[in-house]
């Protein structure tokens, strides 16, 4: 497991006094940083069909994008480009616990685990991004300057897909070196550019727009085939216009999708199922054929341990303390009495059920249906 | 024209009584009835690919359903068969002017006119709509009988795409007679079935439903790549749970919403683009060459008439007397001066601009550019 040490300041101090607001450096965020992944493993990946990868490159001072996967790396030549593989937690467990020590911030936050492998002089050249990020440095040093958010900055695209920012000023100038972290906040510019071959580890964060909410609510909507309430107008007067849209029709449509919102019951549904959905694929294997209950049981008494799948994104709310827990599970939804709240900390909070873990699932009945259906799914597995 | 005779009753004690409330039979609603169209037209309509049409028959007591265009009707036979053309206001001039009289109702709650002809005991069976509809009698008769909701009736299929009701209890049991007229509210059960060969015109209605609303409003947000607000979070605490999404979050993601929804001036932007889209397709031919403003102004000045497109949807939200006004055409928004009100009125409470109207829309330079714009596009043609 990694262990983030912050220093002189506390999770609490971060969140209050940087989180969203500006760029800290971690001197040495974690100690003796041991790589999870070795730059050949990246290639590896990079080389799947099912994983996002890119490389960008800066040859003779023109930028180029190209998309994965990718067999050889040689046309690259040895400096200049960085590969960036997105979601790396979907597929590979060391890497997933490099998210593990950020989870100050709740699950439902936290997007996934970009990992960069950057030649000599490598870099996906200045820019802002719309979410946090910490960037961890791992392997080699890389020369990175973070600016504050400046509305005079010019965005622009050297490449078609490829969107940078004019020169900015930076208020952090440093040369990272394994273990030390960049935390950036959203609009804050940055660029990193590779003393060496070196590998940096970009936890990212998930903040959905106004546009993604009323998506996620449509297609919420349209997939559980919900019409809801529809237009009435009895005792409408003659209007004055046909052709007017008349204030009490709008006034109308308005509460039409202010009691679809103000509904936090309803609205806590289809939040969780939208945003417990990961952005990326998985890498699920359904076990064949299915566990049997009693299978799953006899396997737990044994002593063996569920580690959950890397990207899963598990969450719960519950209105009230005595409320019924729903939790989320990659975009489905289960409905669990209170007294279920320690399993349902246990699913959302670990990465893995341990001996005894396993031990309570196999206790209730309910529980250990639960948990028979989530292995059959494929989202948490035996390692021991 | 055809000119609306409710009897003895005014459009407002009709809205105040029926609308949306019970079904009512306006016997002789249109006197000296004169069927706007022929079964052979008719026929015709359902034989072209951009017109949406369906055949339901019941022979041998087996129901059926058959989707067009239809080359001919000789596997019908003579009886126990109708023919069913949707939106033929879009394609028949004549058959539009059959909803003009029922324009006490705004224009964006009118959806379209749909035509049907029967042959002897022909009928879709006894079914419910989620719509109002003012059901015309034209050629023929039929025997019709309407019923009020009930929430003890049983939906069934007796053929994949027909849905029907169980039996019903009416309060209307009438033979329909050319120019009588059943206005029929949502969720009231009916069924008529043709005594002989009878035309019926169904001047149907638009009412969205929450679903729709929020699909609405998403189109609109992709369409004009509005992303909007992104949710923030600075001074974030740390959670006593990592797995849980807290009520703050949960009432952010409200209000992020409700800002969205609160905002009448945006409210009525999607609302008018989304609503003044036609549901079935308009028979829109743009000129070619276009026309050049000095040419419409031209005509218009030799007194040339326009007629509109029919099942164009012309419609404009206005929020206060002296504030700009939103027009609304096919999903297109055009923002206008309070000045040009009386342009905006001819363009979505007429269906024809007269000599004057045209004079009227030559004399200014902006209101003969939006014209020309409109003609060009085939929503307004010249029709003298
Ligand atoms: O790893 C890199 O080169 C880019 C990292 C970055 O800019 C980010 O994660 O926001
Ligand atoms: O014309 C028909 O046969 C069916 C009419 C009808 O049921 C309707 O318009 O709702
Ligand atoms: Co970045
Ligand atoms: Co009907």
């Amino acid at each position: 497991m990694f262990e983030l040490n912050l220093n002189d300041i506390t999770p609490a101090q971060f969140l209050a006094e940087y989180w969203q607001k500006k760029p800290l450096l971690i001197k040495g965020g974690f100690k003796n940083f041991q790589d999870p992944i070795s730059p050949d493993e990246l290639a590896g990946l990079a080389g799947e069909e099912d994983i996002e990868s890119r490389i960008v490159s800066k040859q003779n001072g023109v930028w180029d994008l190209e998309t994965g996967p990718f067999e050889d790396f040689d046309e690259f030549g040895d400096r200049g480009w960085t590969l960036l593989v997105q979601a790396v937690d979907h597929w590979h467990p060391d890497c997933a616990a490099l998210i593990e020590p950020f989870r100050f911030i709740p699950n439902w936050r936290i997007d996934d685990l970009m990992v960069s492998f950057s030649t000599e002089d490598g870099g996906v050249g200045p820019h802002l991004d719309q979410y946090d990020v910490f960037i961890i440095q791992g392997l080699g040093r890389r020369h990175w300057r973070v600016g504050m958010p400046d509305s005079s900055l010019q965005q622009h695209c050297p490449h078609p897909r490829l969107l940078q920012v004019t020169p900015f000023k930076d208020c952090i100038d440093v040369i990272t070196e394994p273990g030390d972290i960049l935390y950036i906040p959203p609009g804050c510019p940055h660029d990193g550019i590779s003393l060496e071959p070196s590998l940096n580890y970009s936890v990212g964060f998930r903040a959905p727009a106004q546009k993604d909410l009323v998506t996620g609510l449509a297609d919420h909507l349209i997939d559980h085939e919900l019409t809801g309430l529809r237009f009435t107008d009895a005792g409408r007067s003659v209007p004055e216009s046909v052709g007017a849209i008349s204030d009490q029709d709008l006034a109308q449509v308005q509460q039409m999708l202010r009691a679809m919102i103000d509904d936090k019951d309803f609205t806590s549904q289809w939040f969780g199922t939208y945003i417990s959905h990961a952005k990326h694929e998985l890498d699920s294997t359904e076990p064949d054929p299915h566990y049997q209950h009693d299978e799953i049981a006899e396997y737990l008494d044994e002593g063996s341990v569920l580690t959950k799948l890397g990207g899963l994104r598990t969450l719960y709310y519950q209105s009230s303390p005595d409320a019924d827990i729903q939790l989320f599970i990659n975009g489905e939804r289960y409905l669990l009495p209170t007294t279920e709240k320690a399993a349902v900390l246990k699913l959302t909070e670990q990465i893995s059920l341990s001996m005894d873990d396993g031990k309570f699932f196999a206790e209730d009945e309910g529980r250990l249906a639960l948990l028979t259906s989530l292995i059959n799914k494929g989202y948490w597995y035996f390692t021991e």
